[in-house]
């Protein structure tokens, strides 16, 4: 069974935490304010914990990187050592107002996360997908959603392809972690139709859709 | 019935051009070597003819914007005036590889075509979208794929729109323009499943699932 650490008590943290114990797989919360995470809608029916963020990422044989980005480079590194260990990040470089991004193009968040945890295996996932999707599941009436994700370390991105997969989505390999340049545009296209257009957040998914 | 002006007679140029054809629409193929363009596959039964690209943008009412990034800087300045055209952007600024873009993030492909086309209407669709697709049809076991469309001009995006609807594409309205930021990439993302994964670029689209 894997041990999952999740970094960020947030909706997403939260939402991916609770997909994970769904899954089968044991979590433990951090935070910065171990108690504040407490609070977190209990996971019932699977073992959960909470701790600080060192103790999660000790903990965790995945860490969930799940963070508002202006914290994220602080708390990865605060948090580490992560040497060895597989680092799924779902932030967004996002700013404040979470309209647009922060940075881009020549680089992305999950190239800069990459360079605060040194010696994690970074596969960017689920950034392109809402809390509330997680929670409603991935089924539509056209197939299920996918999750796109990328990396540099084939073993790290086949486990976090396999975690989407266990939970019905559909995993779609996006290539080296570089592609995370095209990743986190595509979870602030999501962003625009949800916040701006006001979709509902789990009423809309991304589909790779395949002639089979 | 309305006059489209194709501007570039390369892959993309002439897939659209048949798609709009198909659609019963008037359309005229510019170049620069007009001559060269008449070689281009007979788009049986609908009328089209070759010109200059200035020709072709006096022609239209639409102008399917479909060059190599490296030349369209240079063929809009020289094919205007655009004043009150519909421009539809499927250009994308991607390196001469093809394998990533020359600019993004703080801008886009389609707001500095934008400057370059001044008095159009520019919307951004279709650059997401192989022309292989476009050839093969829309339609997937899991729906139809979708064409997002960006642009500050309510009128000339509901037009593109009912241009993609028309040819059983799922039309899906991304914003702004600014917003040709997140499209841009998402034809990298495309360009990553085709070139280096080898999909077929007529076995793969995007679609944006719904709940309905």
């Amino acid at each position: 069974l894997m041990k999952v650490g999740v970094l960020g008590a947030g909706v997403m943290g939260a939402a991916l935490g609770k997909y994970l114990a769904g899954l089968g797989r044991a979590v433990m919360f951090g935070s910065r304010t171990p108690e504040k995470a407490r609070g977190l809608p209990r996971l019932s029916g699977f073992r959960n914990e909470v701790g600080t963020y060192r103790e999660a990422v000790a903990y965790g044989d995945l860490i969930v990187l799940a963070t508002r980005w202006a914290h994220t480079r602080e708390v990865v590194e605060e948090s580490g050592p992560f040497y060895g260990k597989i680092l799924l990040d779902c932030t967004n470089p996002e700013t404040p107002d979470a309209r647009g991004l922060v940075l881009g193009h020549t680089t992305s968040g999950a190239e800069e996360v990459a360079k605060w945890a040194r010696g994690a295996r970074v596969v960017k996932a689920f950034n392109h997908v809402y809390a509330e999707l997680l929670d409603a599941g991935p089924r539509f009436y056209g197939g299920s959603a996918t999750v796109f994700y990328c990396g540099d370390d084939a073993e790290a991105k086949a486990c976090v392809a396999r975690l989407a997969e266990e939970g019905g989505f559909d995993p779609v390999d996006a290539g080296p972690l570089r592609n995370a340049r095209y990743l986190e545009p595509a979870a602030q296209l999501m962003v625009q139709l949800v916040r701006v257009q006001a979709m509902g957040p789990s009423d809309v998914a991304l589909k790779l859709l395949r002639r089979s």
